[in-house]
């Protein structure tokens, strides 16, 4: 014997999501059905809303349930000023802490020529054009440290060189607060590199 | 910024499920928003389904999506045996590893004097009378391993005594294939207590 088809069916549909195996799925599963009716159905909707309702923001790519997101409608936010990220959780990253008050833009991914990834792939036309059109004065780069964001990184600046424009990327080192003997060589070494002058 | 509603919406259900928090049901709805809209129109689906679907047999209290579940319609199963779980997923377990070939009784419970559980808050009234009306000779049972399982397995061999009826319970002892300096004294005590001579 096997659970009812429905059972199983949610269980299927439980192991697509991220780091959800068989067994945490059919444990999901038997949870669910000790929930009520009224939360079961909460929850079969809030799917549904969102398979109907978010979109990307037609600006800055974050999701959004209109055409524009709640960001780029701010009034109130320095829009001389963008943030460049490459998903939707290094901006909420950003939002959550109160980092930054300007806008941003979210990258479809990161330039990878090993990977055959080329500027056109991810859309960098979209975010020169927005620079543009909006009067961008500064470009705060954050996205991933690894070789695909340092390559996206110079891809950007480069494009943007003969527009006055000043264009930096968040800085790389030793995380506050980090176990020294635990970091690994590169951030070492780009620790080292950067070093500052303690003036 | 927070994301917008519908996302809260989800991450609020999603965080719902046993063993996620936050983070994960954040990482979690994010992951479904790049699915297709098949597959999050099918993952809705299967939530209304349990919802609407599933129910308890009536006759041994297995989820089922009829009044008598697959196990109590087969007639191909001993009807003269039945082996008493606790939940649905001891008894999963018995039909995953096709250990048993006899039917199945779900309690509501276990007994447990001390959280104000007695034999008729789990229907063992229930159970009883399944043994009369179907005519069991033997049951055997399989509920959790602890003071609350003892206590129940005592209460219905207790209850069964004047019936001519075989009353057993699953062995308990040192796991097959464990490391013996990992055992708690509980289990070594009771694999001592119950230790079999080699004939």
């Amino acid at each position: 014997m096997t659970y009812p088809k429905s059972i199983n069916n949610l269980i299927s549909n439980l192991k697509n999501l991220p780091g959800v195996g068989e067994k945490t799925a059919e444990r999901m599963a038997l949870a669910m059905i000790d929930f009520d009716k009224e939360k079961l159905g909460s929850f079969s909707d809030s799917i549904t809303d969102v398979k109907d309702k978010i979109r990307h923001c037609l600006i800055c790519n974050n999701l959004s349930e209109e055409d524009e997101c709640i960001i780029c409608k701010d009034k109130t936010r320095d829009s001389g000023i963008l943030c460049i990220v490459d998903d939707v959780r290094s901006l909420m990253l950003f939002e959550k802490n109160n980092l930054f008050n300007g806008k941003y833009h979210i990258l479809k991914g990161l330039i990878s020529p090993s990977n055959g990834i080329d500027p056109e792939d991810i859309d960098i036309e979209a975010l020169i054009n927005r620079v543009e059109k909006e009067k961008i004065k500064e470009l705060i780069i954050a996205v991933k440290p690894s070789l695909e964001g340092e390559a996206t990184a110079l891809y950007i600046a480069k494009r943007l060189e003969p527009k006055n424009i000043t264009v930096s990327k968040i800085a790389h080192g030793v995380p506050m607060g980090a176990d020294m003997e635990y970091l690994d060589a590169i951030t070492l070494r780009t620790a080292l590199f950067e070093r500052k002058k303690i003036s």
